[in-house]
């Protein structure tokens, strides 16, 4: 899965392939010390993010094995929402405040 | 799913994979911040986009999953038209006019 | 599906997956301006292309989804000859003459 | 597959697609002359592998293919510790000592 | 499918996904010139290939569709051994001398 960092969201209500109601996030992507690089994604989030989260992205088929996406036509889906990335002792990443949703 | 712009269209006769009757459009596709980049694809269209159409693009097996493209030999299909993409409060894009179809 | 142009052919006596008798082409993938890059794949044929021929490529596990290449080990075919792409009323590519096959 | 490196590890309470109690691993790539690369990706670990191994990375749909990610919404597994990669009668890599678990 | 060529083998006691028993080579892709690039995968080979060869490399899924790959975790295979890349009436590449295996 990716790193990325949820900036924005997507409304569209002409949709096909059974994305209605399914809310779509725009991930920016986070290389490994954590900064963000210049690609980003349209995702289906499954796990109620929200913008600032650092998150997971699982691309390819298997975005679709999650309760939300099934039999969805996407390549891309929000599936965690990450604590802390650590790299030996050290913290790279760890979420500090609550954020209210 | 990526983030592209209608830019143009494709005519060819000589098909297969269940092509056939499909329209396709050429996307290119959009960073975060809704400039243009150099990529593009040929992507199957699922509902009735046009030229100018801020577009989500499905890739991968997931391109299948429509109506239209059900068993079809394409990798990327149009599979919503976008109303607005913001980030926070702000407005990255929004649709603003009626286009003729 | 990548526009590109074809650009040359591969024998390959010894291979696996279903890839006997198999016409393998190169194909030259090009930009939405119709301009070649740098990249090229090596493409089953599905719809009798040759050198010179503007075509249509589908990659990833769609590429199996026609009457040739079902059940092959490949990940890319030509699945169509573009006659036109234009964009707006501009045609930016268009086949002109007859190619002898 | 791809060749990387381990270089940290992801904590993420709230998940969806069966990635509850799966091990996250973040990998940086290497390129084939063993060199670190500037990508990296979150995979899910199904070997025991630790920080500092060079381990081999399966994606797309065949990183489902192991007991740990069956049915499980990722794209990336390690699926192998690697001891050596050699070129001709050269050793670019080699496991030299035993990191303790 | 790529062209690539094979520059080396990797040695991994600890595997799963069905890995047990699978040759691994290391290939570096060419481009369309038949020139070397950066990038390079490891991956299964299916058809006794050897360094030096010219080889097919097979993505995603379907690198799963032969006889030696089927069930295993890999998102690469080597699905043939290239005898001649062609363009127009010349050879960009030609396999002159019989390599012992």
């Amino acid at each position: 899965m990716k790193l990325g960092i949820v900036v924005g969201s997507v409304v569209a209500t002409r949709k096909s392939g059974n994305l209605e109601a399914r809310k779509i996030l725009v991930v920016r992507y986070l290389n490994d010390e954590m900064a963000e690089t210049g690609t980003a994604h349209a995702c289906i989030d499954t796990v109620d993010a929200g913008e600032g989260d650092v998150v997971l992205v699982c691309a390819s088929s298997s975005a679709r094995l999650t309760a939300v996406t099934k039999g969805v036509a996407t390549d891309s889906a929000i599936v965690g929402i990450v604590d802390t990335v650590s790299s030996g002792t050290k913290d790279l990443y760890r979420k500090h405040i609550a954020r209210p949703r």
